[in-house]
């Protein structure tokens, strides 16, 4: 029975139970028991090295052990009752530890504190968090290489201000985003390597005088190493801050993917078309076809940049070592990586299932004299004119066209020669748009044949 | 029977179910079934505004709006099973009131839209948290307006940079954070008059062909008005903005007294004493006493203002009129809303509880040459010095103090006019904390009669 | 001369000069000389008053205030030298003052300190700033209206996901951005309202003993009031806040139209023609006529929102009552607005300039069974089903004619009636666009008729 | 003479000069001439490959390399007049070379643009911030480890909640920092490795039909190599953001020492006593010493993640390739770089200056009942009983000691008897802050001996 006028875990001071909103604002257990497996597998490594260090006698750590998988069994079951007065999750499993066990689970929190468990339990989710971010950014990359494959030849309009600009291959789009998201695995790996140490053993944040052996826990846990300050371990959040930024500049790529999926979606561009499965209709509005999907996950940088905004406010200006301003981390990070793990899947089965609209985008690469660029560099080749007066010159052809109502390959040779002399017959070899994008073979270009090289060089890659 | 190849609401034309992936990053049942009082007061307000302007009979009315009433009965005693597969809260409702009411349920929709009705339902929830943080604001105000009479005259240190700068009263301190919230009010206010304008029967966007009355809903549904356009109808979110501005610039004024209070409670400082209620202690150190309540309030910023920042990113950009994008808006608002008042009601007990330290607030008022500055106006007042030149004599006279270890009072008259030769007897007496603070009686000063006043002025409005 | 071993403001203590690090981190004479003229008119309400009250001499304080008056217009002319050793704008002001009229200026800071000097001084710029948003804005909607006149007819597409719904009509779009706009206006005038009132007095924090009269300089400054509590009046920065996010929210509504610009200004879309005045062109590409005016626009959100962001965190957890932290305020500030003026003032320039593409608006609102609502509608008004059912029936026929590759209007009344057999030629009326947006006249619809009414309302209002 | 109706540059085809609003908004000359030296090196390669592949005559790149050499000087040595009309730094110095060398300039633009040119300075400026920080990183880190050696046995308190928790070292605290520091400059050097590669030769967003050498240009820069996707390379700016959020997290890191500081200096803690270089004093209150540079510093989080979510909107949404919005990028990341660089240098001098006052820090680690869980930890050990019932008696044992207001070590040994039977005389071995210290000797503890290790450890790493 609970003691009515005192909390049972540290309470022995206190005069008065908390208020009801105290305990509102306080208990974190509906949250934080989803860092069940992980607090878990935290306490079963430290119990292990109680036995091996001689701190805890083995049978009663034989107990512990045991009694947690039953505990662990119990809540993935769905047969445990989390209690909010036991309020985390750290207690939650102590406390059942206790009745499955009894004593011997008072033995457990030797030479450990609620610092360090919730530490490295946090870290060990977060860990698993970027394993999966990697699958998803892996997964992705691959659903692009495949349209890249697809259409390497496949003509389109290159924007910039979303003003046709010159030609280029449907592959080589696709590719600028396989390099966006191959960066952001970098960062998902090199934010895996730094925060991969282990704050277990750090204590209430001292360190302890009890003969712990930090390596093998750490071992034990998957971690490469202890951390070497134990005020640091208990204090540091920029793993998880670190975590939020990758996450965030991930979502950011995301978002201008989507955008440009809504835009290519609509009836003015018609460049793609969305599959059933990844678009939804109107109540009211029979003919509708929405992208929602691409909506969605264009608005998820809010979310996920919402939360680093948040966890960079409750750390900034934070005295060492744990304050409890800290408990606020969980929820922005759960909430932010549940959001951009399912905007990656979801841009992957999008862009798995989408179809280039090939006609609509070759007739719009044509158009909107995209291939001004190939006449100003042919005058530069063929006539040696300096490029900023091949550029003015270009410029009065394209006003040319635009009065005539026509596009520069309707241009007649006349037409040109009375702007510049010198232009000859050959000029019209440059200004189709296979042409263009055929010409374009600097590395890193549009041409078809180098979209090729990219897209074999990414699929050794992955595999 | 649920069709197997389609979604029943907007699927006739679409030949695939939405992937697994879609109806997880689309549905919204799982957070918007918190409108579910306000969608059923505004579909009920609808269907009585259909049967007055004869748009739909009377019967039929009769019997949606009885059925809407079960259905919230439903919702509210529990026993509601809500439905992913239907999406949201207003396909919820509306399913369940055809198994209630039969084929007129059909009739209700007739004249508006999900984008006008989700419109509503949010600006009612949003108005009804406003209505909320009024009254926690109020009731903050209150416990501080208590705590400055009770302290109108206890003499504590005014800090500049944390530093010892003049004595200042208890009460005085108190009233300043209570304008704070009474500017929090303000804004309050001013958005919930600014926002109260009723977009039902904007329709899908474009308003509507029926008959319909749209200040008779507006009325019903106690808006001040129908808003004038019905595309700004369905696309505004300024008013969820502006709510979460609000929030935040006043999670930032609880910010602030969060950190003086965990300051204050520290064992260097001992300004004040909080309740056990708003404490708590911790599992490996038993004599903590920590107040987590304030730390977790000075947190809450992060998280309001977080949300605050996902929502302006998510409506950066958005092209009229209804964008799927804005789903993401309601989950930033509820959770910046529940913990906005917790955090009010959490400062609140906390406030009413806390006991000031008397003698420790006045000793420590009483060092570090707090009254400095009065011996610097006694040299203008009294000598004639101009203001500058006093302050360099003051400065010195400090130089001095600090170099014999005693403070200002300690010097003899000799010392003073070794620096200054008219300096007088009469010095002495500006040199005490309470002479000091009841000196100050500018308007808005610090002199316990003007806190006095400032008291019974916030009596006289708080009530 | 500067003396070598201390800052003449305050180093009287001092044995060290500060580190050129310091000085570089310390001095805002850089930025804050912007707030000379707001300076020199708070210096001169003050010295009038410490002559009214007695405190100074007439003579000195005439000195004062004409002396000031010369530093102004040294200042406006150009000719000041500013230095960085003396900090800040009020102490360039003060040692110059005593350079023109001598020992007099020493006693122009009597009863007053930098903290209640700066808080003036800021709040009378961002007044200023508040009176120069509301010209902005008028200046816009004045704009907007006039689009909405010429256009009150032209029917364009009304997009959903930016997928075409239903027809509306230039003017009705034009308009929902002066309802948002007209809503900015309203925040601005309130943040105005609850903003003046005047700090000057509270002195260093706790008022003074000075026989000050601070409605005097209230009045002369034109506040409405003075603050009521000293130590509020120097902490707090919600003005600035509130500041921040009304011109974050307006910026998020200037970013929603400049998305719309950009994506009008395609070749895709052609639905409007910016004038020359506010695009550029490309150094390679010599055809591109970009919409460089609407990108920055659309840009400026994240700086003037990101000021805001910067602002909070700065304010976050600081105790009452200056920090240093908060000289971090004005450069925000500044940026902030004058970012958005410029964005204010650049929409209305593209506005006027702008050219609606009637031809293409009405083309595209005609396709992509833009209709279909107003059939369905049809359905229930003509043949009384239920609108659900009605949505049915649309959504085959739509079906159909995408089938057929062909609109709403070109279906035979015999294939409509073999989807519902009561489908009379009536149908066909409300099929075509200018019938569609012609029905629309419910309160704040699309209808012409309705538009010329808000037209008509705004230009009363606006004058 | 300028054109009076188009703008030099990309003006052919426009009828309209730019608005003055439009110049306003639209010109970056006044921040971007900050890329001069970047810029000039990028032309210079750029030059140099030019002629290596024979696009364009030798003589003709030897003036072109030449005159940029001449312009560089000119900007270096102030000479230089930027020009408002020429927009950005690659125009001004476009024309200037012009001057200079004539025609031949011309030719420079030959098979770029300005998208992969402003690319290529950004990422050069970008890449040198990185080399700065890593720098300013370092020279903490070492005044750090200074501070850790010197007081590697000075006791002070450990705080959780800022409340007194358990005695650490002051050698430890500083060394929590280096740990802290030492991530930061983690991340630094991932995203320099990640943002090394050349944009130059991605020509405007496709690459070119010119033979050119992309390895050449990247070599000559010092990049490690050309990126493989041109609409990626002029598109990305993940670089910048990965700039920004590494900064960010410092600047957190720097904003919780600083907080430290801040507080360590009140005359309720004197911890530390903080130099005159990097302190001020106040006009009004002479006896002031401010820590004025631990406040800015502790602001500059404020300033520089307020950059990053400028940024981080800006990005939101974009489509490729380049968009003018992505102007906006420059101004954020050179104030952010400016702050950080800075926060780092005066936080360097802080530490490298202030001292720690010993017996303060000895006297506060002394009360509060610090040994508590040194206390709980002997029960544990020499009787045997589980943690958590020795975690009760200890709360008794502190409660008594509480209510007779002494300290533990305060408390007789049949005190303590009558709360547990088995306690002996060793306990109060246990209870003095030395012997607590010295006993934490697991990996990463407090324990002096730890404590030298690591600084032996870090004095490696630093050199």
């Amino acid at each position: 029975m609970t003691d009515k006028t005192s909390n049972q875990m540290w309470g022995g001071r206190f005069a008065d139970r908390p208020d009801a909103i105290m305990e509102a604002i306080n208990a974190s257990i509906g949250f934080d028991k989803r860092l069940a497996a992980q607090d878990i597998a935290g306490s079963r490594a430290h119990a292990a090295m109680l036995a091996a260090t001689g701190i805890v006698e083995d049978n009663d750590v034989e107990a512990i052990r045991k009694g947690l998988l039953t505990v662990l069994s119990e809540i993935e079951s769905g047969d445990f009752e989390f209690s909010t007065a036991l309020e985390d999750i750290h207690m939650n499993v102590e406390a059942r530890l206790k009745e499955v066990v009894g004593e011997a689970a008072g033995r457990l929190h030797t030479a450990r504190s609620r610092n360090d468990q919730v530490a490295t339990d946090f870290r060990l989710w977060v860990r698993d968090q970027l394993d999966a971010a990697e699958s998803g950014l892996l997964a992705l990359m691959r659903a692009l290489v495949a349209q890249a494959e697809a259409g390497a030849d496949w003509v389109m309009p290159g924007f910039t201000h979303l003003q046709t600009a010159q030609p280029v291959t449907w592959g080589h789009h696709m590719l600028a985003y396989v390099e966006m998201f191959s960066r952001d695995l970098g960062r998902v790996r090199d934010a895996r390597a730094r925060m991969n140490e282990s704050p277990l053993g750090a204590a209430a944040l001292a360190g302890t005088g009890f003969p712990i052996d930090r390596e093998m826990t750490a071992k034990e846990l998957g971690f490469d190493r202890p951390m070497a300050n134990s005020l640091d371990a208990v204090s540091a959040r920029d793993f998880a801050l670190e975590f939020l930024s990758a996450a965030s500049i991930s979502a950011m790529h995301l978002s201008r993917m989507a955008e440009e999926l809504v835009i290519w979606s609509s009836a003015q561009f018609r460049f793609v078309t969305l599959s059933d499965r990844f678009s939804t209709g109107s109540s009211i509005m029979p003919q509708k076809k929405n992208p929602d999907a691409a909506e969605l996950i264009r608005a998820k940088i809010g979310r996920i940049f919402g939360a680093n905004v948040a966890l960079m406010m409750v750390m900034k200006g934070l005295p060492l070592a744990y304050s409890k301003d800290m408990q606020e981390d969980k929820e922005q990070v759960f909430d932010a990586a549940d959001n951009w793990l399912l905007a990656l899947a979801a841009m992957e089965g999008m862009v798995r299932d989408m179809q280039g609209n090939v006609p609509a985008l070759e007739a719009a690469a044509s158009h909107g004299f995209s291939t001004a660029t190939d006449l100003a560099d042919w005058l530069v080749r063929e006539t040696g004119l300096p490029f900023r007066e091949a550029h003015h010159v270009t410029g009065s052809l394209v006003a040319m066209a635009e009065k005539k109502g026509c596009d520069l390959p309707d241009l007649t040779l006349a037409d040109m020669q009375s702007v510049h002399g010198s232009i000859t017959e050959g000029v019209f070899e440059v200004l189709g748009v296979h042409n263009s994008v055929a010409s374009r073979m600097s590395y890193g270009g549009t041409a078809p044949a180098r979209v090729r090289e990219q897209v074999a060089r990414w699929q050794e890659i992955l595999g």
